[in-house]
């Protein structure tokens, strides 16, 4: 019996979850594919992934034996998927459609409905994605306001709607007599120490029971729920399998905990699990499609449509979220799907739109008009907020995977609940006492956008005025007044939190996004250079840099433009997405003048990131949890060949093979029970090693118990033959089992002098699960798709066996 | 000796030039590897492909021998590169630099310099491409402007900057006293009608001047410089070599005809030839940069993005750029490219903008502003509009097509300049009288989509005023006064007159684009149907389907964006684009507002005209030209396998092969004089037929050379090994030839069982020139691209020799 394959040995894996054990279930990879078939769609839907690893093959295996082909075109959870196989699968089916329907008018409209099923399905996903992201829109705007007071004309306004319904006058913006904060309801009024207090008391207990119910929820009902979702999704798109994770239980209680955990003041935003929240409505619109219920690859397209929406959903960017999909998510990303993902995206945000959520008819989440001209001197400031991006994303990077590690390897990692009440805890004491803390981060971003205008009555707008030298709306740069001040003194404070507790934040057991706080903190570094260089402007404007284009009285720097910089700089750093992150930037601004200081910043940020390193924070949290994800950005760069990658190694004992028309059942049997492959080649001989083709372990097995309970005379001394003819015996042998239909006769092979460089991209483009090695024309071994990504770990300095669940 | 390979054939071609015979050229295709290497880098420039006939083989090999490795990584013209050896190269040299970067300064600056030369050459392809795009705009605007008259105030001044410049007061905004009409310039008046037939003949004779100084030019010093570029830049982006295609001359005469033909008032654009230009702008700039110079696939990379770069200087539209370069053009387009297409494209948009070739600080071509939102009952018309855009675009792809191969198969192919002379007489004396065909085709494009204002005085604007229903800005739909009509008259004449013209001048022998002849004939019907509609919602405003959102007095219908969504379903229609189509569009509104109807009447369009016919018009005119394009986008749709299309066929002589030990130098020879393969695999013997690597002709041809001059004891009885000891051999013999280090040890192999499908797939996606076909580990066949090729060619029903210039 040869040695075991190091990819088919038994994995006692942690339970998928955010980077933390929640307690740990067998599963097993690759070889002992048990069958448990009618679980296999079913369950993608649901939970039953749990269960799994209960049921024993023999049990389950006699239901499908009455079926024409049980087993085929299924894969088990955690398992890679074929795209070269599924995509054969989807042309036969589409050649079958298309020569029937010249048969019949039924035939013809079946066709018909079949090329245009698609769209329908890219529409669906366009109006769910967009009704649920109007939805969370709005539940999470009426419980953030929630923890500050609640509306007497009706509880179920939030305070920006409350102080519209009003009749009464009233002399500030956001305070009308209908809405009373929680002092007013309980003691009376809302001034002094004790109300502050009373106050302060009540957003904490809102902000630690809206937590609290959402880890609960989380850990009670879909473990899949937390964290922004999209390392999995990148997993799943590159062709794993994990069921379950986007099912209806997912999105049902990511749907309401998204809203409970943006709610309760923590440092994380909506963005990332919007993406989730997106790819679960595409996956569960699937199953109203054939064509794309059965085939995982199709599946894939439809999902990286889905994630397209979910963006622009995000932020209201169509066309910046079809490139983050394009860019970020997607594996598989043919032209066809580009178009479709366009339209979905389209569709949801006009969705969004017509639920209007803002209240303002604005499709962006951060509306911004800016009007004054940016001079080219001004892309010394930007770069430096590029860099400072940089330096951010990497800092972050290395500390929250540091800490994320921590959790999985400590004990910390079993009190998810604990850890989300003191996390919980400290955010909301550390930011009620500062005004811009205290606010939701969107609304944050969105003041640090916001260009002064001569009514805007925000802190950040408190300048000393002289109104002799305004002409009409546009104001000059003014000396700032004490508002400004201290807005400068409190925002520099929130960065500081946000910076820290952002860390800690991201990677509990809540749903939770990266966009918003990276684009905080550097909205607010950005707001904060954008006031300095304004303030020196101001009272220098004698100075050789800014002789020529800032005279005295003019308006030459805008500090919302610098905010807005700035967060695409730490949002470039953190994700490392390049053209989309303009895109969805210029979509917000709907102006190309300021295309360029964006991308300066974007460029700069990522440069100065990758210096330090290479990986992006989904990247990173890919290999932190060993998912089966071959990187198709990263260059293969090293010098080694097919065969020392290939197993079996130089001194394993040889391949195991199955004959062409050489073995018994028994024989066959007995290499089935003593290895755990998920396939064998099968050769001419033994002795010539020549290749015929490859035939999987599951499908034998099949094949033989359907053969011995339905075949007549097919007994353990049978010859199984995978030839086109029975090879000439003599007649006193028992009758022969024939297996040709169940043999891949086109399996992918390489020479074993192949650089693997070349192997790398092989499986990158399309979509391997194993490759064969040849010397001479003679098999000499097998690489997987897990041999590589244990070879690119090894390479580069890594632990090989972090790959696959750990 | 073997029967010849059918792609080994010497084929006589047609000298390449816009579908047109312009005389005859032998090029050797595949086989016949020529040593003319010196010309293989030199030549890329200039025009020396056209005397790569005439040189011989032996003549110039000697030159080669004192290299080390003469004649590698270089190709033949009209062949095909091999990306998977490209890649690896450029791999190896990446190796190379980082490995010696850690051993000294001046190496470490030479790798980060290495890392930032792809940046610093965006920045030069978008710098050139810009200023060369701003050029052409001035001398297009100015010489399509001395068709009517001149300025005295400085013959170098357009009619626009004539009469920004004049002093003097005049009533017309075109009408200053320092442009003189020639009629006012020769007779000294413009009234009355002989002044008209002057004015009229001026008018003929300068538009034959410029189209016959244009089709000279392209005749004389580059027939590269014709049509519109993309079909040829597309072959060469999937890996083609067309020597002079994009070089200096090609560069040269194609701005200034590109001119030229624009000036004379063909039905023709300049968007198309821009991408020509820009992109040999990249492969010019190429030069500067080792790295890119010498590697044909990074070049490509190059080219992708020089080809974003023109197409956003074309309509100031650096996203759409991008997107049209990855939808449209590219091959291999690698998300690193992505981000460098982007930032070449903005670089490309920002120097345009600087050099404001429009006068009006835009950076878009037609800069539109629609202030009313549009209604859903709307998307009607604009469904219908994208109908029409279909129609048109499969009516014009089939009779440019046939026209197009008439001219190439008869006579008429050997008078280009007749042709061209011919139809820019009729071009003129029918476009003169009418006022919407005489002004160049982009100003009719932004008069159609512009909305009328209340100072608008253009005849498309002569509404019945009633200005008591006027309040503000706000126009209400108002009666069409006899102007519109008149001007609808004159427009529906416009419509025929182009819709005809363009498909006779589309592949004449000048620079021709199609972009704006599209946009035109769509935006006149838009227009068409937008006035109708219009009058229709003043008149019946109480009809139901305008109840509720148009009523009397009430501005409903925007006739403008109906032009606009006409231009984008009959760009559609031809070019098949999707989303850069609507990216662009949106571009140009920079309102997300539009894009759903704009989406709408492209995914209309895009349906119709692939039910009539599913080629765009740059594929169809690679098809007709032959050229070896495997389409990605397509799905090969066939069952046929591997076995089927390899070479040799059923009852062909076996393949040509060479073993690995056995043959000696006079064996090969004689295989190397009896064939023309490219190519001959290596096998361990004759006998087992199994496979060690595949060897190129021309390295063997160079190898044996070379050995035979310096190696001492070679001679015809020697015995060439490739393996990695020689074979033993008794000490008689004559010393023998070791070539292993010229076999390519990891040639790709596919089963004979392989689908088709799956072939084409790897083709596709992996970028081979050939595969080799094993049946149990035998070597049994090869397949090549242009075996490839052809075989789709015989699925699709049509002649398979078509294949490679025919």
């Amino acid at each position: 019996m040869p040695a075991p394959h190091p990819w088919s040995v038994l994995l006692t894996v942690k339970r998928w979850s955010c980077d933390q054990n929640f307690g740990s279930f067998p599963i097993q990879h690759h070889g002992h594919e048990q069958i448990r078939q009618s679980q296999v769609i079913g369950s993608w839907l649901g939970f039953s992934s749990y269960n799994g690893g209960e049921m024993n093959g023999t049990s389950k295996m006699m239901d499908f034996l009455e079926e024409p082909l049980p087993g085929v075109g299924t894969y088990e959870d955690f398992n890679t998927i074929d795209w070269v196989r599924e995509k054969s699968r989807d042309r036969d089916r589409h050649r079958e459609i298309t020569s029937r329907s010249k048969e019949s008018t039924w035939a013809l409209i079946h066709s018909v409905s079949d090329a245009f099923s698609g769209w329908l399905l890219m529409l669906f996903i366009g109006l769910l994605a967009g009704s649920l992201a109007g939805l969370i829109d709005i539940s999470a705007h009426w419980m953030t306001d929630l923890k500050e007071g609640v509306c007497l004309a009706g509880f179920w306004f939030n305070h920006e709607h409350c102080c519209w319904k009003s009749n009464t006058t009233f002399t500030d913006r956001d305070k009308c007599p209908e809405w009373k904060s929680w002092s007013q309801l309980i003691i009376g009024h809302g001034e002094g120490a004790f109300a502050y207090i009373l106050n302060y008391l009540m957003y904490v207990i809102w902000a630690l029971l809206f937590s609290l119910l959402a880890v609960l929820l989380v850990k009670g009902f879909a473990p899949y729920a937390c964290g922004s979702g999209i390392p999995e999704i990148k997993t799943i798109l590159s062709g794993f399998i994990i069921r379950g994770y986007l099912g209806k239980w997912t999105l049902i209680i990511k749907t309401i905990t998204l809203v409970l955990a943006v709610s309760s003041g923590l440092s994380l935003g909506k963005e990332g699990p919007l993406v989730h929240v997106a790819c679960c409505c595409g996956n569960i619109l699937c199953h109203l499609f054939t064509k794309y219920r059965k085939n995982e690859a199709k599946r894939r397209e439809v999902l990286s449509a889905a994630a397209a929406a979910g963006v622009s959903v995000a932020f209201g960017a169509p066309i910046g979220g079809v490139l983050f999909s394009l860019e970020e998510v997607s594996y598989y990303f043919p032209l066809k799907t580009l178009w479709r993902s366009f339209f979905a995206a389209l569709v949801a945000a006009f969705t969004l739109r017509s639920i209007n959520p803002f209240g303002n008819s604005r499709l962006v989440l951060f509306y911004v008009e800016f009007h004054m001209p940016w001079h080219l001197l001004e892309l010394v400031p930007f770069i430096l907020l590029g860099i400072f991006g940089g330096l951010w994303g990497a800092f972050f990077i290395r500390s929250n995977i540091a800490w994320c590690r921590r959790r999985k390897t400590t004990k910390l990692g079993k009190y998810p609940v604990l850890e989300v009440f003191v996390v919980t805890a400290i955010t909301a004491i550390l930011a009620f006492p500062n005004e811009y803390t205290r606010m939701s981060t969107s609304e944050l971003i969105s003041e640090l956008f916001n260009d002064c205008g001569i009514l805007d009555s925000s802190k950040l707008c408190e300048y000393v005025n002289d109104f002799n030298s305004t002409k009409g709306d546009d104001l000059p740069d003014r000396a700032a007044g004490p508002g400004v001040y201290t807005a400068m003194w409190q925002l520099a404070l929130a960065l500081i939190m946000k910076v820290f507790i952002t860390i800690f934040t991201f990677g509990m057991k809540v749903p939770s996004g990266l966009f918003i706080p990276s684009m905080a903190v550097g909205a607010i570094a950005g707001r904060l250079l954008g006031v300095a260089m304004e303030q020196l402007a101001f009272y220098h404007h004698d100075w050789v840099i800014f002789s020529g284009w800032c005279s005295q009285g003019a308006d030459c720097i805008t500090p919302g433009l610098y905010a807005m910089v700035g967060a695409a700089a730490c949002l470039g750093g953190v994700t490392r997405m390049t053209v989309s992150l303009v895109v969805i930037m210029f979509e917000l601004t709907g102006g190309l003048e300021y295309i360029v200081p964006l991308m300066a910043a974007a460029m700069t940020s990522k440069w100065m990131a990758d210096a330090i390193g290479r990986e992006g924070i989904y990247d990173a949290h890919i290999r932190l949890n060993g998912y089966p994800f071959l990187e198709a950005k990263e260059e293969f760069s090293h010098k080694t060949l097919a065969m020392d990658v290939m197993r079996p190694r130089r001194n394993d004992p040889p391949l195991t093979v199955i004959t062409q028309d050489s073995m018994t059942v028994e024989d066959v049997e007995t290499i089935i029970n003593e290895t755990t492959y998920s396939g064998y080649p099968v050769v001419v001989s033994r002795e010539s090693q020549r290749l015929v083709g490859f035939v999987l372990r599951r499908d034998l097995i099949i094949s033989i118990e359907n053969a011995r309970k339905k075949q007549d005379g097919i007994v353990s001394t049978s010859i199984i033959y995978f030839t086109d003819h029975s090879p000439p015996l003599p007649p006193s042998f028992p009758s022969m089992l024939k297996l040709r239909s169940i043999l891949d006769l086109s399996p992918f092979t390489v020479t074993d002098q192949t650089p693997m460089e070349i192997v790398v991209d092989i499986f990158r483009k399309l979509g391997l699960r194993q490759c064969l090695v040849t010397h001479n024309g003679k098999l000499l071994g097998i690489i997987t798709k897990k041999d590589v990504l244990k070879h690119i770990a090894q390479l580069a300095n890594q632990d090989p066996d972090s790959i696959l669940f750990n």
